[in-house]
């Protein structure tokens, strides 16, 4: 069983939701109509010896991740966070100090990105430490992003470089001390408006990510090889594994960048070639599902500057794989 | 370390918070001003070896229980739920069909309250099943009830029986099969109106849980050990073990029945004696922290028959001790 296939059941098998649900299960964050209001919820679990090192990464480093992961979902929504609720089942032999650390920085990092800890539950075991964040946010003004709005013709982008997430470069590992792309995404939906169709975060790889895109839109997509936005950490994941760059940024997962979809017309007249900094990078387009030559399913193709294409199967993570 | 008091260091330690924050860490859930709207939100994961046993314990039993306690922290605020997301990390052994029915259930039992899930989050590992379930909610037209607001001289009830949580009675086992008091907490708050002054739901026993209203709200209590309700449960749990009853009724974890606090004056006038079948019991009275006698800190008291009284202390269940 992977955790995808299960996912896929489970969305499948959605009964009739009540009219207050906005946005069911399957997208970055679900979605409810409470009074006068629309609110976004995600939850997001971290496991150590699944999605962390225990022993290999400060407390400090893990309690970031824990916050952050949740808070580039609600980035992927274009959304504002609001709030947060932890629930933790530590090892018996964690220690009280320890939990006390684990638990100031969660509540530091949540705060300094205007999501305060609002509640929580704790459990002791005899097994590994397992952290479960669910963030709150709402709509920064802009109607919140989906990830099932692709259309044919749209350019497929995204922000900052993709791949190497786990190379520590000068202290920094990606996948721990990323940045959430909060304050980017509300300034990408502020410029673009309704012709941002799409947009998720790439947490699985842009190949599987973008997948799911594509499927949730009922569209396919061709990347270029060529213009994927390789990060440094990616380059030298390749000096030192020599799997080509290229590979490396289309399925190394834990990028939490950006991928969107904007209307073509839009992203020419005035898509930005950066934000605050950060690159954003035309890296493909999206196209129709290919009935004659593909199994008449949404495909993701890669395309190399020989003019060649490959399909872009499961190359990327799956954490139950 | 003990669960409850890494609670309370999390707690005090709680910086200044948003004013958004309307219901700090604490209660039974946190709430949060959200535009015109205020939304309560509750998290409580269920862990194999910890809160059940998955060899003993039907799937169906399991699912139903782990989004049921979370509306039991709706019904002790008084309020709606709305909708659930769902993180399981599950056993890798588990197989499709056992994870499929586990989902089938959490979601038919959520929308049978009218708090569908919308969000979820899944991983695999080698260790046991944990479910995490958040739950949001709405206020029902009346003031969320909350934990802190005890005042000397209030009459403390509790609703239904108490006691044997764990006891099968013709094939019930309450931990598993209770009915959360949504509905009736809604009546009573209705019926009740300001005078309802402070709400629980009673997940570690009367004795903890009551101890947690009197320390948020500065005040003591006293119950009454010949008017506590014993359960038939309880009862059957005493005739087996030897165990006097009120201490089974005073002691034993997951009754998920209400406990709560109301002016003296109302109560006489118009707490009924029972909602929808489940009796009303006052089971004791607010009394003002005793500076003399006790340690000058919020304490519960239990008085016999024969007019002795003793000290209540951690006899409940503190999931870590």
């Amino acid at each position: 069983m992977r955790e995808s296939e299960l996912l896929e059941y489970i969305y499948r098998a959605n009964p009739t939701l009540p009219g207050r649900v906005t946005i069911p299960p399957g997208d970055d964050m679900g979605g409810l109509q409470l009074g006068a209001e629309q609110v976004l919820i995600t939850v997001d679990q971290l496991a150590d010896g699944v999605h962390f090192d225990l022993g290999a990464v400060p407390l400090e480093k893990i309690a970031r991740k824990a916050i952050t992961r949740n808070l580039s979902d609600v980035a992927a929504m274009a959304a504002l966070p609001c709030g947060a609720v932890v629930a933790a089942c530590l090892p018996r032999h964690f220690g009280t100090s320890s939990a006390q650390r684990l638990f100031d920085e969660i509540r530091a990092v949540g705060g300094s990105y205007g999501c305060p800890v609002i509640g929580g539950d704790i459990a002791m075991w005899d097994h590994p430490l397992i952290l479960s964040v669910t963030v709150l946010a709402m709509p920064a003004g802009v109607t919140p992003v989906r990830r099932d709005g692709a259309r044919v013709g749209d350019w497929v982008c995204v922000t900052g470089g993709l791949g190497g997430s786990m190379q520590a470069i000068r202290g920094y590992i990606h996948h721990l001390d990323f940045e959430p792309r909060l304050t980017l995404a509300r300034k990408l939906a502020s410029t673009l408006g309704l012709t941002l169709h799409s947009m998720i975060d790439l947490s699985d790889g842009l190949g599987i990510d973008l997948r799911r895109v594509c499927e949730a839109s009922g569209v396919s997509a061709q990347l270029w090889a060529d213009r994927l936005p390789i990060s440094e950490a990616a380059q030298m994941a390749s000096s030192a594994d020599g799997v080509e760059p290229w590979r490396h940024a289309l399925r190394d997962g834990e990028d939490y960048e950006l991928c969107f979809t904007v209307s073509a017309e839009q992203a020419q007249r005035c898509l930005p070639a950066q934000i605050d900094g950060v690159p954003i990078t035309q890296v493909g387009v999206i196209t129709p599902v290919a009935v004659a030559s593909g199994n008449g399913k949404p495909t993701v193709t890669i395309k190399f500057p020989d003019g060649s294409t490959q399909t872009v199967g499961d190359w990327g993570w799956d954490y139950c794989g």
